[in-house]
């Protein structure tokens, strides 16, 4: 199933899925009012309800034409966000950019930050440069959806917390970031004014038929102005999910609704591709990410557009 | 005021203040059931709920011995927590025991990381040490709590979004926290699995008496095991909080339940005193942070106890 957070007519935010890509069923109203209306209510529980939702039998209630709704990021407001940093050729090419080798402890542990939850936006959303940043770049990533919780979880159990998987575009303010860190913390301005995840959280039932192995084999692209940047698979990630989801549980409790980034695939940015390949990102650049099964995420730079 | 947040005897997590010492008013009865009965409702509109809670006239409405209540931190599950680095000397004497000199960027902007505002802990609960560390650290660290919605905030204007200020210990596991910021991201793991807050916030008017210029005389102290091992002031702070507002603020809204960490003061941790001074922190050892006029913040390193 494919989850959207959206808003009607009347304004009210809503939690929706798409029955068909023409067609919304609105799952509060659907039930009957015995379902949530928002996604984290709704992953509060969300064996149960799931459990619920696919015993319900469609019928006209609480559909809405894709056309009367506005697309919302699927989860407005996450409880947390961590992002990784788990492609191997990422690491290399960023590294090798800046004239050094991968560090021995990138091959130990799957390593990660904390960022801004609170500066989510959705597909369509517009996003704005900060002030006196040049170098704005995108990130091609994939995230999970935590929608059970847990501490201390190990790998080979992992996957029974993720209820789902998204795109993300983890926006990058290159020149800050470069600064910030020089400090030794971070990265916080470089990335917190803006990430993006969307269209839909595709449930990961959906993704079994792309499964090899202990990885999913999904296309993933990035297109600057319609001309095709980057493209990778998620199946070339070096930690999978699960072993991220160990270390970020390691002694901490994860919670349902919180989202964690996979970092960027091989060639998903500006920053290991060159600006000889594309310059940074300016106002009126659209940045579209693709990935199999996942759908499109596409966003606009905008001044004054946050 | 001293607004705390407690467990009553029926279980139920409460939010009140402190009439003196030994009482505790509950906001949402006393006032008739018309303020919020949980902290982050109270800051969402936290000028209008100062102005009815200071216009009400004290009776024993509401009124419960701190005996009969459990104190929990004063913001259980704060919107999120950002933690700065803006004390001079603590960054001298840890980038020195490094063999490192400070950066010159350092010296250009206050610099912050996010942490896991899903790991806060209160006055009087256990902390557990993670596993596979043997280095564990206390942070003595004031933080604030913003009260108001704002986005680019002036530092000139900063106080404005100051709801108040607590004690603050952001714990740290030393040789997890060495490991992974090698690969350059973080810290995460070295700081995720706990951070205390309190033991209340305390309104920023109640501080003024300690107002010397653009800040304020605030004794710092720490304690192991009753030894006093930390001795700083908050007014030795480099930047101030108006300053780290305006840098968290920049083209990001900050909301209201949000906490500010200042980083820690000078001989504020072990990690800066040396292990020569004190070894590193173990079960059983017990870590009282004091400053003037925010009360003590006190906790028990135990096995099993998070």
């Amino acid at each position: 199933m494919k989850f959207i957070t959206y808003q009607d007519q009347a304004g009210k935010v809503r939690l929706g899925y798409l029955q068909d890509e023409n067609t919304v069923v609105d799952v509060h109203e659907a039930s009957g009012g015995s379902l949530p209306d928002n996604i984290l209510s709704f992953l509060e529980n969300s064996a149960e309800n799931m459990r619920v939702l696919s015993g319900m039998t469609a019928g006209s209630e609480g559909t809405h034409s894709i056309k009367d709704i506005s697309i919302k990021a699927p989860i407005p407001r996450p409880v947390s966000v961590r992002d990784f940093y788990a492609f191997e050729e990422h690491v290399k090419t960023a590294r090798r950019n800046r004239g050094l080798d991968v560090v021995p402890e990138w091959y130990e542990m799957p390593v990660f930050y904390f960022t801004n939850h609170l500066a989510v936006k959705g597909d369509g959303d517009t996003i704005q440069r900060p002030a006196g940043c040049m170098w704005l770049d995108f990130e091609l990533e994939i995230a999970c959806v935590i929608g059970k919780e847990g501490r201390n979880i190990s790998k080979e159990k992992a996957d029974e917390y993720i209820f789902g998987y998204c795109i993300m575009n983890d926006w990058s303010a290159r020149d800050l970031q470069r600064e910030e860190m020089k400090v030794g913390l971070g990265p916080a301005k470089g990335k917190d004014f803006a990430t993006s995840i969307g269209p839909y959280i595709v449930t990961k039932d959906e993704l079994e038929t792309y499964r090899d192995g202990d990885r999913y084999n999904l296309e993933m692209t990035a297109k600057v102005n319609g001309r095709e940047l980057s493209k990778g698979n998620f199946k070339s990630i070096h930690y999978t999910f699960a072993e991220m989801i160990e270390r970020a549980s390691a002694d901490v409790t994860l919670y349902p609704g919180e989202v964690i980034g996979s970092g960027t695939v091989g060639t998903g940015c500006i920053l290991e591709l060159g600006t000889d390949v594309h310059r940074w990102l300016e106002q009126g650049d659209t940045v579209e990410l693709e990935i199999t099964g996942l759908g499109k995420l596409r966003n606009e730079i905008r001044e004054g557009g946050f």
